[in-house]
């Protein structure tokens, strides 16, 4: 018995095809505000990826390797942003450039519910825009996409890296050895708790900890007129004000400055989206990262994104009843034979497939029972009787094992198959 | 600068707009024949790829490697269809199992055109049943693939390899050591032609390379003919007659006793299918494997499949110009703003996201011309012009750039936007 590695999945017809129509949906959206896709290896050198991650990333999770037939090494893609990146500066397209990708990444992460080592990110990239239009565009995706899936009780907390710096760093006056662990604190806020927060946070910082608890509670409005009070950050207030203007859907975003996010380049706006129930951390993150794209071209080139975490996406979405493991085939039809009517069911059902029908004919040589049990089985929904006493009369029957309903079809308009059942189908899904 | 490793490849998007389009349509087809999708990891345990791909893969072209963070051997998949036989022996579908995949396999080759170190098949396979209807629909799918693409000048050859283990072991008596050797010669008889591959055989088999250039000169009914002279074959070539009598296009078969394929699993009927122009190998091959189950299984499966080459059907059909780069975006529409009618254009054009249109709109502030250039660049056939006079008579002006036609369009029936643009994209695809 050959078993998979830890960690990694296979998808049987019913997952992949519910995977499917995810994808294609959330694809139908990027192409909705105007991204288009792009495909770069899942192999880099592993040069291309280093220095880029931080260092837990590199030491313990990148999927890095030589072979035995090279020097050179190599590493799987850890994400969608630094293949961006090198294939930007490689390529040079015209600006904006606005790709999405529905791709998976490789991270040797410890294997959990929700965490695989070989996942799906679907990502929407903005390259060559610094205005605000491009930050809420980022945003305004991700509320389309919760939207359009029907999450009713999601949230997009938004924040911006340079409210940050300003409060904490220069307000706040919280020392660079510190800081990092401050931040690693008030970004557990959601999972902990607040009173948890203060604790930890009175550990590094001491009695400053009411004053961090205080500012990381406010909400919206309140986070915009405690930050107005600063001349020095106007600037930042007002490019964060005109995002907000922006916006689809104002009710669904929240602005809180416990919002951090781990990767190191995010420069200005960042965001996740959250879902109330089942608690499985953010379904999609993002933000803007000015400085990235100047590791690979050598020049300021500013850039915003984000990525839906389309696993979690899944795993949530199936726990919450708003996807179903429903279907189990794309086969519409079942063509049943007997045994001496086998070559003109093979025909019809050959021509079937001509006019445009997905159809299963048995490759086994089984008994009627037996085919119409692979039928039930598979859920294919339409069964095409050709039995000798139709044949004589030059038809066929169709016949719905939904409503049972059954139809006489002449071999003359095979056609009409084509349109009851394609009726049938697209009124259904 | 960071590049690719060689081998490896970039699609930008209008690449990967012409590669999803093919995809499509081929998986489109694989739906008409009743096959479904799964989907297994990139990765797999060395253990069970290895001893199945022959020595040659093994020593030189398998991605295999280990991590710095663990002592378990990996390998990238390097067919589908050992990650195939494993998925059946995990999962145990119904049979007959009839499962399609498009995705990326893995070789360490020399890298030249048509091959690459990362590349797509689109196999199709058909695991459970022992009868000739399954090996002619696999011939089938491959024929209806290249009807569909207009392919003119293609042929499927056929051959079987108990055939090959008749006319060449036990009849001309050639032994084992130097069966290899003549299979290898023979198989590139399309590739160096008869007076080389003669002389070839004439180093390994002498005299007998006379005999065995006869037969392999032989083609369709000749090779029926030849070898229904010997009743020890006769059941196999009464199964092969089976196959033929449910081909479809039967006027693109060729039947030709030079075709070897080089994997070793194959047990019965082979086939590659080739195009005249450009002499790029074949480019869809496959067969019947009835032994390879078993190392998975411990049980007898019979099985057969094809895979489609789509590295080598674009490239052919690229240089043939039935696949045309000619399409750059999915954007339908670019909104075109004036300074003081940003706000209303972005309304705009986020409404029409929500009716169903691909919407782009500038994201730098632009001015009009350079919001123009940018949709001519990016070839978006359709301008919104957005300006301030017609917005004062509440509608906007709708631009086909391709017949230079302006419509005026009511903002209260943005709706007519939809049925006009997606009518004539309808049309032109």
């Amino acid at each position: 018995m050959y078993n998979l590695p830890s960690g990694l999945r296979d998808f049987p017809p019913e997952i992949k095809i519910l995977r499917n129509k995810i994808f294609s949906k959330i694809e139908e959206i990027f192409k909705r505000f105007g991204f288009d896709p792009i495909e770069t290896p899942t192999i880099e050198y592993w040069d291309t990826m280093k220095g880029k991650y931080g260092e837990e990333a590199e030491n313990k999770l990148i999927w890095r390797f030589k072979l035995p037939y090279s020097d050179k090494e190599y590493a799987l893609r850890y994400d969608q942003t630094v293949p961006l990146a090198r294939f930007f500066s490689n390529h040079r397209p015209n600006l904006p450039f606005k790709r999405y990708v529905i791709d998976k990444s490789y991270r040797y992460e410890n294997p959990q519910k929700g965490r695989y080592r070989e996942f799906y990110q679907a990502d929407f990239d903005i390259i060559g825009s610094k205005e605000p239009e491009s930050d809420a565009e980022i945003l305004n995706i991700v509320n389309f996409i919760f939207k359009e899936f029907n999450f009713s009780n999601y949230k997009i907390i938004i924040n911006d890296r340079e409210f940050l710096r300003f409060v904490f760093e220069k307000n706040l006056n919280i020392n660079e050895e510190k800081i990092r662990k401050v931040y690693t604190i008030i970004d557990k806020l959601d999972k902990i708790g607040i009173e948890n927060v203060k604790r930890e946070l009175n550990t590094v910082v001491g009695e400053l900890s009411d004053k961090i608890v205080e500012i990381i509670s406010l909400r919206n409005q309140e986070v915009i007129d405690y930050l107005s009070k600063y001349e020095e950050i106007s600037k930042e207030i007002n490019y964060f004000n005109n995002i907000l203007d922006l916006l689809n859907d104002k009710g669904r975003i929240e602005i809180n400055l416990s919002l951090v996010r781990g990767l190191d380049y995010y420069t200005g706006m960042i965001y996740e989206a959250v879902v109330e129930k089942p608690r499985i951390g953010s379904l999609s993150g993002g933000g803007r990262y000015d400085n990235l794209l100047k590791l690979f071209t050598n020049e300021e080139i500013p850039a915003v994104g984000g990525s839906i975490g389309v696993e979690r996406l899944i795993d949530a979405g199936i726990e919450l009843g708003i996807f179903k493991i429903d279907k189990k085939t794309y086969t519409e039809i079942c063509v049943i034979y007997f045994e001496d009517t086998f070559k003109d069911a093979w025909n019809i059902c050959n021509k079937l497939r001509e006019i445009g029908l997905n159809c299963y004919i048995d490759l086994m040589r089984r008994d009627f029972n037996k085919q119409i049990k692979y039928a039930v089985d598979k859920d294919i929904r339409f069964l095409l009787i050709v039995g000798k006493k139709e044949l004589s009369e030059n038809s066929v029957l169709l016949q719905d094992r939904y409503t049972k309903e059954r139809i006489r079809i002449s071999i003359n308009n095979l056609e009409d198959i084509y349109r009851i059942v394609k009726n049938i189908i697209n009124n259904s899904y």
